[in-house]
């Protein structure tokens, strides 16, 4: 995951493109009485949409619903609810996520196919609908433009989140794009377990913004790995209104879009449950990309190398043992291990005294040169602490 | 993994087959002063061997000579120690495996290519050789053939491990089986990573045994799975001396050497890192048993599955999202889900009530139905709990 040239900022997200309204609001799905239903709404004029979804075989509602509703390429508006997930409910979930998408359309005066929709939380309980209905009528009601409207709508998503994770950056050519995304447990790749919605002021086609979205999720939300469980709601939607009348070339649009996931999936990051170390997994010298993404991957992924990093340990026979379990071409002696700049391991064996390695800061950097090839890739990643225990072991009761 | 109907006991092992003696000793590896080597010394009058080794593509030096003892299925002894993996040490490390072998072929007059070695500990590291090889010296005066000596066999292998670990049955047709196992982490499938030897005093062929141990070890140390991490040390050994004079029926043998390693893999579990709870997964009507195992392997193996059951939590939502992940047939709602025999999800969605489940014992249950076959399968695992995280961030520093 390279770091984009291209300024962002966190202070504004789906509202700062042109064409764009948002609302997030208390509907009363949680019990705690806190934000929990946002809705964004492309007034355009154009509408096109892409998406990319869970890899989980067992899907929720809204994935099965969304999936249908973005087939055309096109979405007028987007509705999102945390307090529960709405996956395995049966038919009658889906039908829940069915009257969700209606009651939006019929307050927008839209079809409910071009109403996407997300949901959040708990996994196999109904959403209590009349919560849900009535808080798309309040959610229309204070639909806004602005900053504010932006920053409640990334609010009202969250669930285990410590705060809204918002970014946004207006292009030198004039287009500009914003999101906000929500996750902080089942994090894992082929879409880091959240819910992610990104609008753009820019003239595209919806065939370019698929192409440009698939591209992109692929190298920065799918390179985020906290805890290797994929959930069963995740979604990246990106919106086009075309407002701006700008149509920057494919190369300027893929660059400021890859900018702004990448900020967005720095903040899952920094905000993974009991997170203590930022982690950042890089593999070169590989056969191939995908040797170096299922190397990175398997070391993000190993609880063995994580707890160690949660005690600031420079135990890089870990490494070693993790990487040797990844489905990839590797040859144990030669390679060479780097943790935080120094050389702990070198064609196989030790190197420098692994007490020269300092972990004891917030960033960990592990660099593995697997001397194969040319091919690289990185995977962010969190350590395994007590926190993590803690947060996962009194969630649902 | 199906419980053996034949007794066995554990306050004996690997001297309990006739033919065999065994020594464990301080031999000054560990700073702990703690026990640290193990010799297995087979009289015979038989030397048949066999041996299942890590998966791993990082491979110690013990396991890489070992790999080569073997190759003629005979050994006359082995030798472990803890203290030190001997992995990751390049070919200074395989020289001090070979100078080891070449120490215990001196003192007990053998062939260095029959000692197999195995060692256990922190990686990346040289062991200290002169405590190494006197250490073969002083267990070799040692050797016995009594209970105690085996004890002390199962015991000097230990390292985060809390007790020795045996198990031993005499079958009513006249032959013995006995064996140890160490293993308290990077507790995973293809080798649940551990060192494990078993003695019988059986008259069986070399080819027998390997059948016999590989497809055995398939369906006992392969289905434990505790943190799917698998060592760069794992080895199991099966040594037959021939001294009891029975010839058992290939049936006989295998459903004893079954009844052994999974009293073993039981108290590999039991005595696993943190554990607090020792869960069993089981799924039945699959398509396969390779389906059943994957799909049980990866609920087994999910981080926030293994928190909400230290949690004592019944929150089978996290079940079904594990199983969506795993790389085999499925379909969401044909899949049942019972938890200590509460059926809490039917046909993929919510059944009885959650809190009907009791989990807050030790011993937790799953069974999952993907009625789409007959094929079943049972992975043993264990929660994900503070004491997990509290052993693993402070092991090497």
């Amino acid at each position: 995951m390279t770091t984009s040239q291209i300024a962002v900022t966190r202070t504004s997200g789906v509202t700062t493109p042109a064409g764009f309204r948002a609302a997030g609001v208390a509907a009363g799905i949680k019990a705690s009485g806190a934000p929990d239903l946002t809705l964004v709404v492309n007034d355009g004029p154009q509408d096109a949409a892409a998406a990319v979804f869970t890899t989980n075989k067992v899907k929720a509602a809204p994935v099965l619903w969304s999936q249908q509703a973005v087939s055309d390429n096109r979405l007028r508006a987007v509705v999102l609810n945390s307090g529960g997930a709405n996956a395995c409910t049966g038919p009658e979930g889906f039908q829940d996520t069915h009257k969700t998408a209606e009651k939006v359309a019929e307050v927008l005066r839209i079809s409910a196919v071009d109403v996407a929709v997300c949901s959040t939380g708990l996994i196999g309980e109904r959403l209590p609908m009349d919560a849900v209905l009535s808080g798309v009528d309040k959610a229309a009601q204070v639909l806004a433009d602005t900053e504010k409207a932006g920053l409640d709508a990334a609010t009202a998503v969250l669930t285990t989140d410590t705060h809204p994770k918002q970014s946004a950056l207006t292009h030198p050519t004039g287009f500009a794009i914003g999101g906000f995304v929500k996750g902080a447990g089942m994090l894992a790749p082929n879409m880091a377990t959240m819910l992610s919605v990104i609008t753009t002021d820019a003239v595209i086609t919806p065939q370019q913004l698929d192409e440009i979205l698939k591209a992109t999720t692929k190298v920065t939300y799918d390179r985020l790995d906290v805890d290797g469980c994929t959930s069963t709601n995740d979604t990246v939607l990106v919106l086009a209104s075309g407002a701006s009348g700008v149509q920057p070339s494919k190369e300027d649009f893929a660059e400021a879009l890859h900018a702004v996931c990448h900020d967005l999936v720095r903040q899952l990051q920094g905000d993974a449950e009991g997170v203590t170390k930022e982690i950042s997994v890089t593999v070169q010298g590989a056969a191939s990309e995908d040797d170096a993404v299922a190397v990175a991957r398997t070391v993000a992924r190993d609880s063995l190398v994580k707890t160690a990093f949660f005690g600031s340990d420079p135990n890089w026979g870990r490494i070693m043992m993790a990487l040797g379990n990844a489905p990839a071409q590797i040859e144990a002696d030669k390679i060479d291990v780097t943790l935080n700049g120094v050389l702990v391991c070198q064609a196989g064996g030790r190197a420098a005294d692994r007490e020269g390695a300092d972990l004891s800061g917030r960033d960990i950097e592990v660099l593995i040169d697997l001397h194969l090839g040319e091919a690289a890739a990185t995977v962010l990643t969190t350590d395994l602490s007590h926190d993590y225990v803690e947060e996962n072991s009194a969630y649902s009761s």
